[in-house]
């Protein structure tokens, strides 16, 4: 089966469904021009678009791409009117993105493993089960943990003592959930991610040695929170560490103690969050962006890739950048400056010197 | 049993006791002011001090919040004295710091594994075995392994054939020691961090593909040495990657082959160290800095997060930032003409014209 | 045996083989000076090089120590000829970084598990199985997946269903494939890492809420690739991200959903690469190098460590460095300038008083 695969084109392996061009074209209640005995195998990027599958113009930006693309289906919006004929068949909908997501809905579902705790998961006592869960075999749960319904932990995950999951769960294989956590509704925790570890703080003594202080606080994610894979959270120092409602956080980010963030925040990989700060409500964070501890930021900041946040003194829905971050076009007209500072250097020289002739010249 | 805690506020999660402040106060050896009956559940910030719990004003900077906090008891110093009347009863003890660890000991601590072999750990050949430790299901460990007293791994841990691990060592679920390491006594290994794994070296060849040069070094972690979640440790390529004494490194940290770092050291998160650099003793590495290969730092160098550091001519002592990294002030006394670039850039043009002028009158 | 190592000298821990000097030399193909008797326990560094182990002088820089190492064998090239007697015997070599790899090769290698498929293994169904391959213990293998000639996956591994993983292959404890991966002849994948799983990609409605964007495309790794310790790799939202043949990734790196790297690239730990951008071949990427989406690079590419990339408009090999990066050596300058700053205050601030003094005097 799978050794197959590689000797097909690359872009040829969504073969879960085939589906004509006349059948798309109901399923997206759209209107079809061309030809609907098509056979469609899967979707494919317009810009690399194969024969015997379908393809989108969502943005007129890659219009080019229409009139070359090898795909045979094109789904485009309801006022699209091309230039020149295509060589694909065209549907038209009324929302281009949103097809998309549909048909990507439909050919793409990862399979998912059938409810049922397998024997091979280890599984403490107290555990309350909701209905419909998947446990998958090496996985292991500590006592008193509950799992709401339809929730899946796949195989290898480990869950400690005293979680609470909530219903429609996903929490893919390796990710490891320290004691005491509490997991939203509907949150999905990608593999290897860890959640609930120690928080990085320690006690120096008067020689410089560190004792390690003890963190009693957990993690609470909110419904519908995502976590990227390799993603980790540490828990409060007293109480929480609180990921709001309907953020999404992306791969290898770190979270630590006592952080807070708001609702439907979108936070990108690699970025980092010091102890005890806050982030509002649906604020863009970049990748790689440092943020300091203790410090406060508004809702809907925008935080530009690799920035060094060091204080929350931004207006609510500002757009920043730097290192140490201040406004976004302050940053990019100060650096357009900095990459003439040599110029800079000899016009300072030249007049330097032309000063002194003046002088010279005047006494 | 764990559903419950979602419909409690979340700070009140603390039910491994109950204590009352008179207990609390005894415990403390300090000095109540207040109602002695008060019970208390657990600890909480003093900014978001929930009634039946303790809270701590370890710094007078928060001193406002004493007098606001919900909290049942505060925890003061023996020389405090309050402006106005407090709603909370207070405790009054010698180091307020070291109560308040005191406490999170107390109230704080997670399950620990009971001590015993799980039947469902894989154990090679010619392990050697402490004292009273724990293995969890899951967890596999090749040949001739040696694990000290009262040491425990979690399940799902991986410890790679003729690694040596001290006594009192905990190992979270899911980190991977690849083989002939040594991890000293006390040291803390958190979930998914890698230790041991091959260093990133190739001998690319005159086409420019590379050849794997092979890593027969070790890491060695000495004593009291604690590693984040999802930390990398390469091992050196002939001898070894060694982390000095009570050193502590946050969660997502890269630490190279063939890297020396001294003891009490702190390195925080996502902060990586390329090969064969050395980092001395007591240092202070923010997060997200990166440490360039070949280089070797002096003791007590503090360098801000973020910034790139490209040599290692520091003066023992030395707080660094920028990228490349110098002198702090240095830095911020820079970045702040930086941020008015273009204003001086109308500054010289304004000179150029007025020098203009000025020669053209007097010609 | 492991608890002895802790009481020998660090360097001393290759005694899998011992070896005399005149043996070594015949091994390497060289000519000895010196003591042929002489046992061999291991390499070393020559700058910590220590009596019983053979070290290198691969390169003239560290001549010095060639005088002053305390091991006992020294392999040089066949024109060295020391200015003063050393103390080590000297094997004399045409290639001494050759002669290196073969030593690492021969002292070093770690055990590889033996082949057999252990019965803690879960295996689904239509698994199509090589020869000679090894799967450990609490490895999962969904439906479906092909696994090449002599493979190696370690204990604890994950591999998605429809998964195809070629010959020669080595993915060690913890590493998780999501499905529909393509892992081509002779990859490693090192513990934790993570690949294929889904793009961070999400539709915001009206009200800023984020709909979660179905990503059915996969990760495809060609021959020869290396991926590093808890790297994470995105599979692509329609079609693939792609890895180009004998490319290596550090660990920690992050690499988003669609991405495409040419060959013989290599990464180092913590970079980052945004979704839909594309790299070239023989490419070098710095740590924590952050790259935009949806850009693309010309081929042999130099990145300096953290810089981050917005546009692909440099001219194939590149040097670039900064934030955002510019020419190498542009940066240097402007950075030069940047650091005298304040200074550059004061000499405008000079020019305009002379300035201001000269018009007073004219008028």
């Amino acid at each position: 089966m799978g050794i197959k695969v590689l000797r097909m084109p690359y872009e040829w392996y969504f073969c879960a469904m085939v589906i004509n061009a006349a059948q798309l074209c109901e399923l997206l209640q759209g209107e079809l021009v061309g030809n609907g005995e098509e056979k469609i195998y899967g979707p494919s990027q317009i810009d690399a678009g194969i024969p015997g599958t379908v393809t989108f113009l969502a943005n007129l930006k890659y219009e080019e791409y229409a009139y070359t693309t090898g795909a045979s289906v094109l789904i485009v919006s309801r006022d699209f009117q091309p230039r020149t004929p295509l060589k694909a068949s065209m549907i038209r909908v009324d929302d281009v993105y949103g097809a998309m997501m549909t048909l990507l809905e439909k050919f793409g579902k990862n399979g998912t493993p059938e409810p049922g705790i397998s024997k091979l998961a280890v599984i403490g006592d107290q555990f309350q089960s909701g209905m419909n869960v998947s446990i998958g075999p090496y996985t292991v749960i500590e006592k008193s943990v509950t799992l709401g319904n339809n929730s899946i932990l796949f195989p290898q995950v480990f869950v400690g003592h005293d979680t609470s999951i909530g219903d429609d769960v996903i929490i893919y294989p390796g990710a490891r959930i320290y004691p005491n956590s509490i997991i939203g509704n509907r949150c999905i925790i990608h593999s290897n991610a860890v959640i609930g570890c120690d928080g990085f703080g320690y006690k120096p003594d008067e020689n410089g040695h560190y004792t390690k202080i003890n963190h009693v606080g957990k993690v609470w994610l909110e419904d519908d929170v995502e976590i990227g894979a390799n993603t980790v959270i540490d828990r409060g120092t007293l109480t929480v560490t609180k990921i709001g409602k309907g953020t999404k956080i992306d791969n290898l980010v770190q979270i630590a103690h006592n952080v807070i963030i708001g609702e439907d925040t979108v936070i990108a990989a690699q970025a980092g969050i010091a102890g005890s700060s806050s982030i509002g409500s649906q604020a863009r964070i970049g990748g790689q962006v440092g943020i300091a501890g203790h410090i406060h930021l508004a809702d809907r900041i925008e935080i530009q890739a690799q920035s060094g946040v060091h204080t929350g003194k931004y207006p609510e829905g500002s757009r920043i950048f730097g290192y140490p971050a201040i406004q976004y076009m302050d940053y990019l007209k100060s650096y357009a400056v900095f990459k003439q500072l040599p110029e800079y250097t000899k016009r300072i020289e030249e007049l330097e010197k032309q000063i002194a002739e003046l002088k010279k010249n005047l006494t």
